[in-house]
Formats: C-alpha cells, structure tokens, sequence
C-alpha cells in the first residue's frame, strides 16, 4: 500500500477572517485534493501578516501546502517577499513573465503600470507556476520532500492553476494511489430514506471495497462511490461501473446525473435533443424555475416563456383560470394547478409546461395546507399529471425544494414519453 | 487605550475539509466578534480527531477561542472527552439539561434514546450554554484568563447560542472597548468608481478618527462607518452620524438602506407603505427579479406577477409588442423595452412595472450590443422611462448586476414620485 500524503491549506486575508469574505477556496481545494488521493487535514486562516505567514510555514508537517491570497498588485510584497525569507531566496525579475503582463494589458487595451510590471518579480529558486487567467503568478517551492505553492485568491484564477497546473504536478511528483470516483446525482428522496431504500446495496460495497458518500444539498443527494486503484485501473474502473450499474437498476427514477450535472441542465439537454420546447406557470415559486431554466447558456432554444402568477387576477385573466374554480377549490389545489398548466401550454403553444402553486411561507398556512404544501403540474402532448408535495423548511427552502421537484417531475415525464394520469381537457 | 483582544476560531469537521460543506460559521463568527471589538486572527479547521483537536486547543495563543463542530449525538464523545482531558475534568450528567432534553423530544413526539440523553452528559467544570434550537449544550472554559466556548456546528443553532449567550458573556468578561458601526449599502457604482467619487469625504474621516471599509458584492456596495467609543459612546455616536448624513447629501441615489437591507426589502417596503402594487416583464434576467421580489415573505401584498417573455412570440402575444417593431429595432432596444413595460403593467393593472431586455451571453453578442448590453425600463402613472445599461462579467452576473439596477431603478422612480422623461403612449 502507497503511503497516504496528507495537505494542509493555508488561506491569507484580513477579508476571510472578518466574514467579509466567505473561504469557498479551501472548500473546493480540498475536494480537488481528495479526488486524487491526497487527503487535506487542516485548513489556516491568518491575515496578510508577515510573522504569522512564517509561523504558518515553519509549523507545517503535511506532505504540501497549498497557499492561496495576498498576491495581488498592491498586496503583493507581503506573501511573496516572506516566501523569499522562508527559502533563503531574493526575488528577480522573469521577463517572459513581465512580457506576458504586457500582453495582457494591451489586449485590454491599458497600459500596464509599475505595479503590474513588479508582478514579474518572483522568488529565484521557485517554479513559477502559469496563471492563464490573470497577472498574479503562483509559485511552487520544494523543500526536504515537501511542496509548497502560493497561489492567487480570486477563485477563477486559482481554479485555472489547480487544474491546469498544480494537481498533475502534484499528481507525478507524489504518485498518490489512484482513486476511481463516480458522483451519482439524485432528487426525490432525503437522505435518510435514501439510505434505508439502498441500504442493502450500500452493505454489498465492501466486498467491492467501494467507499460510499452521501453528500446532500436541498433537494438533492450526490452519491459518491470511489475506490483505490492500486496498480489495476481497469479492474477498479469495472468493479466502481458494475456497483453504479446496479444502482441505476434500483432507484432509475432517482437518478437525475452524474458529476456536474445539474437537474436544469439536464432537463435542458432532453428538451433540445427533443426539439420540445417549454412555459412555466409558478405561483408560490415566484420566477425560480424560469430562473433555473435560463441560467443555462443557450435555454432560448426551447424555454419561451413563462408567467408568474402571484395575484388570481393573473391567474384568470393570463392563464384563463375560471373565477369559481379558485373560489371553490382554492388557488392551492390539483384543479387549478392543471389549469395553470394548461393555461399556459396554450397561451405559448409549447410541447411541455409546469406549473407551481403552494404556500412557501412563512405565512398563509391552514390547518389543511400548511406551509410547505405546494401542487405541481405538468402538461404535455397527452394530457395533465398533477401531485401534491409538502417541502419543510424556510421559505427560500420550500421555493428551492419545490422548483428542482417540478424540474424532476418533467424529466420523468419527458422519459416516460406519455403521462399515465387521466387527460383534462386542454382546451378551455 | 484598552488592549485589543484576539480570537481564534476552531472548526472541527471531516466534511469542512473535504468541501463537502464550505465553512459559513467561521465567517459569520469573525464578524461578529469583529463588531465587538475583539480581532478574529486565525481559522483553524481540522478533523474530528483526539490528537488534532488537543493540539489545536494546546497551541492557542489569543484570548478566546471558539470552537464548532462535532458534538452531535453520534460524534460528541470526541470534542467532549477531548475537552475533559485538556481541562482535566470528567463528564457527568446534567439533570436539567436531560429533562430539557426529554422536553425538546417530547414536544416533536418522540421518546428520546439514550444517545439523546447523553447529550447532558457535560465536563464538570465548565459552565453551560444554553442550546435554544437542538440538543447539543454549549460549553465554556476559562483558563489563565483565557476563554474556551465549545459550540454546536449546525448554524442555525451556533447563531442563537452566540447571540443570546456567548457574545454577552464576552462582551462582559473582556469589556472590549465599545465600537460604534453604521454600515450604509449602496448600488450603482462600483467600488472603484464610488471611491473616487467620495475620495475628499473619506479623507476627512481620519480627524474624526472614524475607519472605512468598502465591502463590495456583486451589483452591491457597503460602506461600514466605525470608531471606537472610549469611555463617551454618546460623542461617537455622533461623530458616526455626522458623518453618515454628509455621506447620505453626496450620494443620496446611490444609498438604499442599511445594516441588513436588501434592495428588494427595500423596494417591497416602500411599495406597501405606497399602497402601490408591481408587475414584472422579462427576457434576458428570465424571472430572476421576480425570484428576488418574492423572495419577501408577505410580497404578495404589492407583486401581482409577471411576464418571462423568453421568445419574441412572448413578447408580441403578452406584451403587445408589434412584430414590425421587433423586427426594425431588435428585442434588446429602448422601443421594446419600454413597450414590454407598458404592456405587463396594462395587463395586470399595476401602479408600477419593470422591464429588462438584453443580452446576457455567453452568447448572443454582436459589436453593436455586446454581452452584457441591457435595456431596463420602468412604467409608472406617469409614464415609462429606459436606460442601457453595459453590466460586465459571467451570463450569472450580468443576470444579477442587472436585475438589481431594476429594482434601484423602481426605488428612484417611486422617491422622485414622478418620472422625468417624456412619456410614450400608455394605451396601446
């Protein structure tokens, strides 16, 4: 067995320590780290100070430190003039570095000053280390088998450089045990009744020596399966694909992704691969869902449009809701969600529409329908399919919980192809 | 002057490091301790380890720490025995914190397991604190003068148990020196760019020994008035405030509120007090404004709904758009925008609406209107009034950036009462 190596973060700013700044840097480093098997064990915080960045360095005992923040223009001297101190160095000027910077302004159309010239000034005994993004370079020092690299704070630059750059350097400098992942994405069932649902399954791993993690967010639970490689790839690759392959067998009506994926972006790949085109109705939702849906670059080619109807005016008069139908049911019910999504399938003539319609809180509850009950829609080219859910939490919650339910709901009906439940009739 | 006092805060938690949660609480704790007047100086964040958790409490060199995390009821014998072992103490049974305990399961209708009852099992010699919102008690050791608090992880319970409990308490065990705060939130001009404009301002703070911070977020900028009170709060107070009212005669259009607010707080606030109700008509920002206004609890009470008019066939149907208009001007002009302004609020007869046309990318953009090329307008009794705006950045930001300047755009209209451009026909 490979020795495991161990990383430790280390974060500079008086931002991050104020809470003016959240720390979603090291967050994600230590994910990236996890993926490839170094495993991170401690995160530091401390401000831009000369003295505590020396304590910090001098106190390390991780394999590598992954250094993020204080190189910026006006910034800049404290992080990388304490590196020189540190490794006994003194910073240079590296023209093909400053010669990058200027390209870089000119290509903005500015002309670079000193301060963005002395950004090419880096410690003499470091690798420098590409920044494809910005003008802050990173800086990789080596010292009795241990690595350190500084890198920028702002997280578009850094990300850049972690994947471009530093974690296959890390990857061939440590050799760490390959670990095969593979991140399944559900929606529709919570954790804990996720794991009683599977539980059976989830004891079966361990003779595949397959690590299971359950990483939830609202409305959704990833599940992330991994497993060390050892010198077999191949075999570790077939055992991860075979434990996956009878997961999809058991909960297919969970399974939304793997990876990235996001349930708008996969109901936005169906819907184009389709040539379907979609409206929405929302109520209690207020925007969200057309707000999901259109956070995918290029959703014009199917969403054409939606309606938020918050007051039952609108919900007569732009969705043609009859006025005793909201009377007599009231506007929280299977009747008029149906309503809402025919209405508005109609009105934009598109192949699918959803519509919303609940009590998000925190008032405007009953005895009947307390918060959190919310009637979601969908209508396609067969019919109407409506189900009631009751989504805890805060308003911002049920809003959230709510909107990725009607998402999934559209999904399956889009697999599905036809919707099982009885038609109402579409043309009001 | 009284010594400034340093905090350090430990956050224990396997899920912290490997990204799986990004760390909120240390952010949330550094600010508040900040307003205080104790310094956060360090972040530590470690495993639910013995060895690391005894290292991380031997090694403190401030006055305080807080520590969260790990005392939940299946991981607490670690943080809690480790403390009984740095502080030379043992566990015992709390019986009021048990009869809390049943009270709290009881109340939710279920029996508590012996698990649950453990959670009173708590060092001898600390002092506890209260938890208002679960069942995992807070801790606090003092040891040469300084102060240890153990806390739970979960949020919402961390919050409650700072702000009624700990912050007092240090607030009364240290007597930091008093620090006055106004935070004063701005849009519409970035950082940079407000800097300058209340550069001559900002200077002539240092003679009333008042600090500045800008704290931007995007479309969003808040300035954070402070100074120390010494032994007068009364004459600090009032320096802040005099301050604040010269800053509120510069830049009156560009402050929106304070402390907490929210732009669309503000704009749902000033809607009800007007007895004025809003609808929305949207492209580019696809129903993110209206998210943001119902995000409200209780906007229900002015928002009547909306338009999310995606596709050109949206605009001409709902909006009355004519199609030789679209045609000739293009979706993302004054003429449309102005005319989907006009049409949303005809339709849903309201006293104000909003409109926003534009290009939001990645896509889209051509050298007359770029990424980020947004037309906003505003309809009113008095008519309807349009700007361009160019928002820069990610198809997320630009979604955001603009939707803000909507809704600051309606916040102008409804202080000025009248709109000042000239009006277009309201009766299409």
């Amino acid at each position: 067995m490979v020795k495991e190596r161990t990383a430790t973060i280390l974060s500079i700013g008086d931002e991050l320590l104020i809470g003016q700044t959240i720390n979603t840097n090291a967050g994600w480093i230590g994910e990236q780290l996890s993926l490839i098997g170094i495993r991170p064990v401690r995160v530091v915080t401390i401000r831009d100070d000369r003295q505590e960045i020396l304590d910090a360095l001098g106190s390390m005992s991780s394999d590598v430190m992954l250094i993020t923040g204080g190189l910026g223009p006006t910034k800049d001297d404290i992080t990388k003039h304490t590196l020189c101190t540190f490794f006994n160095t003194r910073l240079v000027r590296h023209p093909h570095i400053e010669a990058r910077i200027a390209a870089f302004f000119e290509s903005v159309g500015r002309e670079p000053l000193e301060v963005n010239r002395a950004q090419a000034d880096l410690p003499e005994s470091c690798t420098v280390v590409p920044n494809d993004r910005g003008t802050a370079s990173g800086m990789w020092f080596e010292r009795d088998g241990r690595v350190f690299v500084s890198m920028p704070g702002v997280p578009y630059e850094m990300k850049a450089m972690m994947e471009l750059h530093v974690l296959p350097e890390l990857k061939r400098y440590f050799q760490p045990p390959t670990i095969i992942h593979r991140t399944i994405m559900t929606t529709g069932l919570g954790e804990s009744h996720l794991a009683q649902r599977i539980a059976a399954w989830e004891d079966s791993l361990v003779e595949e020596d397959i690590k299971l993690a359950y990483l939830p967010s609202p409305g959704l639970v990833k599940l992330r399966l991994s497993t060390y490689a050892g010198s077999d790839a191949t075999s570790a690759r077939t055992r991860v694909d075979g434990k996956a392959e009878q997961l999809y067998r058991l909960i297919p009506e969970l399974i939304f992704g793997e990876g990235e994926d996001r349930l708008e972006l996969v109901v936005g790949r169906m819907l184009k691969e389709r040539r379907s085109t979609l409206s929405i109705a929302e109520s209690c939702t207020g925007g969200y869902v057309s707000h999901l849906i259109t956070s995918v670059p290029g959703s014009s080619a199917y969403y054409v449009g939606g309606v938020v109807s918050y007051a039952n005016a609108v919900k007569m008069e732009e969705l043609g809701i009859p006025a005793d139908m909201l009377e007599l049911e009231g506007a929280v019910s299977k009747a008029v969600v149906e309503r809402m999504a025919i209405g508005v399938r109609n009105a934009l003539r598109t192949t699918w529409s959803i519509a919303l319609s609940g009590v998000a809180g925190p008032d405007g509850g009953t005895p009947e329908k307390p918060v959190g009950t919310v009637w979601l829609a969908i209508a396609g080219p067969d019919g109407v399919r409506s189900v009631m859910g009751h989504f805890p939490g805060t308003r911002e919650l049920v809003i959230k919980r709510s909107a990725l339910a009607a998402l999934n709901m559209l999904r399956k009906a889009m697999l599905d192809g036809v919707l099982s439940r009885p038609m109402v009739d579409e043309n009001l």
